[in-house]
C-alpha cells in the first residue's frame, strides 16, 4: 500500500476532477451506490459477523456491539439515506452573488467544493456510508478512519463504494480508508493536501485532533447547555421544558446541563422542576442556594458535561448574572431562555455568544434534521466557517468568477472607464 | 499596564456587549472618531513627527518613511472613509434564513460579530484607524499591532479612537493597542479570547503568523497569481490583459507572475506578448522552449511571486497541463484564462482551485472595493470561511435564534406532532 502522503495526493488529484461533476453524475453515482451495497450485502454482512465475533471475544461493551452490528435493517436504512440524499438541491454550482461591475464584466460568487476532507468517526460503520456519500453529494474527496473494532466491515463497505463510485465517474482517489491511528497522525500533518477535518466522537477525542493539526477543523469538543428560567417564564412551560431539554435524550451534545433560575422566582418554580427531574430520576447538584433549598450535594465544577441524569443547578441574581455565567462557563452550544418577556428574551438571544440561542423551546431542538436541512455533517461550536447544526452547504466554498471581455485595471485607474456595481438579477 | 491576557479578558467581556450595539450608535461612534481626529490633529502630526524624525535617523527606507507619514492628507482620506463607513448597510443582524419548523416554532439564522480580532498590520498609521473602524462596524472588540517605526503615532491614534468610541457608547476595552513584539506572542496564544486574526504585510510574516497560532487566520500568504493563453485567445486581447495583470502595479498581490501560453499558438503570441511586456520592462525567466524561443533565462522555480517587473513564462501542451500546472504552482489567489471558447473558460474556471478565477480580463480586478464590497478587510487564500476579496461580512458569523411557545422534542420524537419545515417569507 502506498504511504498516506502519496495517497493524500491522488486524493487532491481526484478532488480536482470532482470540482466539475455534474449534479447528475453525482446523483447516480450515489443510487449505484445503494445498489451495490445490496447486490453485495451477504458479503458486507459475513465481514460484519467477524467484527461482531472479536468484539465479544474482546468484551466490547454491549452499547458499542449495537452500534457494531451492520445489518439488513442498518443496509436499509443507509441505502434510504443515499436515495433520499439524491433528492436534495445540489450545493455546489449555486450563485451566491451576482454583480456587473461595469458593462461587460460580470462577477459572480459560485459555491464549489472544498478539496479533500478528513472525517474520523468511531465505531457505527454505517457512519462510513452516510459521510462518504455527504462528501460525494457536495464533490468533496474523503480521507476516511473509523473504528478499528470495524475494521473488517469499514474495508468491505469502502471498496464497494469505492468501486461503485468510480464505474459511474468518479475518480480513482475519490474514497480512501486509513486503517490505523499511526495514519491518522499522518493525515493530520498533511495541511498542504487536506483542506478540513472533520472528527466525530467523544470530546477529549475531537479536542485531540483540534489541538493536534493546523487544518482546519469542524465539530464541537463538548456541548454544555444552559436552560435559564427567567423571573417572567411561564411556571408550567419552564418544567416541561427543563425535564425535556435534560432528560429526552441524556447522551447527546444538545442536552441541557445547568439549569439557572431566577432568584425572584426560584422559591416558587425550582422545586416544582426539581420534583419533574427527579421523577425521572435525575440527579441534582447545586449552588449553596440551591443546595440548600433542594438538599442536594453542591456543584464541584460548573463548565461540566454529565451526557447523563445528573445536572447542575444555579440561582442567579438577574439576566446579567445568567448571561455572564453561560458565557463564562458554557461551550458556545445550545442554551434557552424561558420568559414572557419579549425584551428579555431579544437581550438574552443577542447577548449569548452560542452556535443556538432560543426562547422558550427545548434545547435539543438544535441539529440539522430538526432545522430542516435535509442532512447533518455535524454540530460546530466554532464561530468561523460554520456554526451550530451544519448541513451540506457546511462542506462547500465559494470562488469569485469573473467574466469580461478584455477588460484591463488602467482604464480605471486612469478614469477612463469607471465601475457601475449593478447587482445581476437575471437567472444566467 | 496590565498584563495580555488580563486585557484580552477584558476585550473578551467588552465583545459580549458589543452584540447588541444598535447601529445608529456604532454609526454614530464612527463620525465621533471622525471628528476628534480632526480636533486632535495636532497632537497627532506632532507624534507623526516623532516617529518621522526617529525614522530619518534610522536611515528607514523611503518607501516606508512614504508609509509612514500621517498629514493633513492621509487624516483627510481616513476621515472620508470613516463617513463612508456609515453609509454602508450594518453586517449585523441580518436574517440570513428564516423557516418554521412547525406552528408558532421558528428558525432565524442571523448575522453577528465573531467576538475579539486580533489585527497585525505594519508602519501605516492610517490602516489602525481603518481597521480599528471596520471591528466597530461588526461589532467587534479588536486587539491592534502596528509597526514600531509608528509607535508614536499609533499611541495617540489609538487613544483618540478609544476615547471617542466610548464616549459614544462603546464599552472600555473595544480596543487594545499592542506595542510590542512580545506582547503579539503571547496574543498568538489567547484562543480562548481571540477568535480571529488578521494579519496584513509581508509573506513570510503572514505565514509565521499562521504557524504560530491555534486562532483562525484571515489572509493569504502569497499571490503567485497566472495568465493562461489559450490556443482560442483573442491576441490583441491577450497582450492588453498581460501587459495589464504584470505591470498596472507590480507591488500587489492580484498582479500577475505567471504567463502560461498554449503550445499551439505561442509562436505567434508569444513574441508580441513578450515585445509588449519588454516595452514597460518586465524581465523574463521562461520554460525550456520559451527562454529558448525568446532568448532569456529559464526560471528557477515555478512558485515565484516577484512582486517587480520580472515574470515566468511557460508553454503549455494544453488546457489539462495549463490547469494542472496552476494548482500544483498556485496560490490559490486569482488566475485568468483569455479564450474566445466558452466551453475551455468554464472548464479552466471550475477546475482552478483558486478564490478568484477570471475570464478574459486582468487579474489586477480581484480585490474588495472593485468588486463592490465597500470596504475590504483583506484577501483570503483560504477556503474556510471567506475566500477571496473580504468585506465587512467576513468580520461577522451568525447563530441560530429558534423562537417557540413551549416547544419540547419529546412531542415530534414520540410522533404527537410533525415537523413542517416552512420557508418564512416575511420581514418579521
Amino acid at each position: 500500500m502506498s504511504s498516506i502522503i502519496d495517497q493524500a495526493k491522488k486524493a487532491k488529484e481526484a478532488s480536482y476532477t470532482m470540482f466539475s461533476l455534474s449534479s447528475e453524475t453525482k446523483n447516480q453515482a450515489l443510487l449505484s451506490i445503494a445498489n451495490a451495497l445490496q447486490e453485495r450485502k451477504l458479503d458486507i454482512f459475513e465481514a460484519n459477523d467477524e467484527d461482531m465475533v472479536l468484539a465479544k471475544q474482546t468484551n466490547l461493551p454491549m452499547p458499542l456491539q449495537k452500534r457494531l452490528l451492520f445489518d439488513e435493517s442498518k443496509l436499509s436504512t443507509v441505502c434510504e439515506g443515499l436515495v433520499q440524499l439524491t433528492g436534495l438541491e445540489d450545493p455546489v454550482g449555486k450563485k451566491l452573488l451576482a454583480t456587473e461591475l461595469d458593462d461587460g464584466l460580470s462577477l459572480y460568487r459560485i459555491s464549489c467544493p472544498i478539496g479533500v476532507i478528513g472525517i474520523i468517526f468511531e465505531s457505527r460503520p454505517d457512519a462510513l456510508v452516510q459521510i462518504a456519500s455527504l462528501c460525494l453529494k457536495t464533490g468533496n474527496a474523503v480521507f476516511l478512519k473509523g473504528g478499528s473494532e470495524a475494521a473488517k466491515t469499514n474495508r468491505i463497505l469502502a471498496e464497494v463504494i469505492s468501486d461503485a463510485a468510480t464505474a459511474s465517474g468518479l475518480p480513482e482517489g475519490f474514497l480512501t480508508l486509513l486503517e490505523s491511528r499511526e495514519e491518522v497522525t499522518e493525515m493530520l500533518a498533511l495541511s498542504d493536501y487536506i483542506d478540513l477535518i472533520i472528527p466525530r466522537g467523544s470530546n477529549a477525542f475531537v479536542k485531540y485532533i483540534m489541538d493536534h493539526s493546523d487544518i482546519p477543523v469542524l465539530g464541537h469538543a463538548d456541548g454544555v447547555c444552559h436552560l435559564y428560567i427567567h423571573e417572567q417564564a411561564d411556571i408550567d412551560m419552564a418544567v416541561s421544558i427543563a425535564v425535556d431539554s435534560k432528560t429526552q435524550y441524556v447522551a447527546v451534545c444538545n442536552a441541557a446541563e445547568t439549569l439557572l433560575v431566577d432568584a425572584s422566582v426560584a422559591g416558587e418554580i425550582l422545586p416544582r422542576i426539581a420534583d419533574a427531574l427527579r421523577q425521572k430520576g435525575v440527579k441534582l447538584f447545586g449552588c449553596e442556594k440551591s443546595a440548600a433549598m433542594l438538599s442536594v450535594p453542591q456543584v464541584s465544577e460548573w463548565h461540566q458535561e454529565y451526557l447523563d441524569y445528573q445536572m447542575s443547578v444555579k440561582i442567579v441574581e438577574n439576566i446579567d448574572k445568567a448571561i455572564n455565567h453561560i458565557n463564562q462557563f458554557g461551550s458556545g452550544h445550545t442554551d434557552a431562555i424561558v420568559t414572557r418577556d419579549r425584551v428579555a428574551a431579544d437581550r438574552f438571544m443577542n447577548d449569548v455568544d452560542s452556535g443556538n440561542v432560543f426562547w422558550n423551546c427545548s434545547t435539543r431542538f438544535s441539529d440539522g434534521f430538526k432545522y430542516g436541512f435535509g442532512a447533518e455533517v455535524g454540530v460546530s461550536t466554532s464561530k468561523i466557517h460554520a456554526r451550530g447544526p451544519v448541513g451540506l452547504d457546511g462542506m462547500v466554498t465559494y470562488k469569485y468568477k469573473l467574466i469580461g471581455n478584455g477588460q484591463i485595471v488602467d482604464d480605471y485607474a486612469k478614469g477612463r472607464k469607471s465601475f457601475k456595481h449593478r447587482p445581476i438579477d437575471d437567472n444566467q
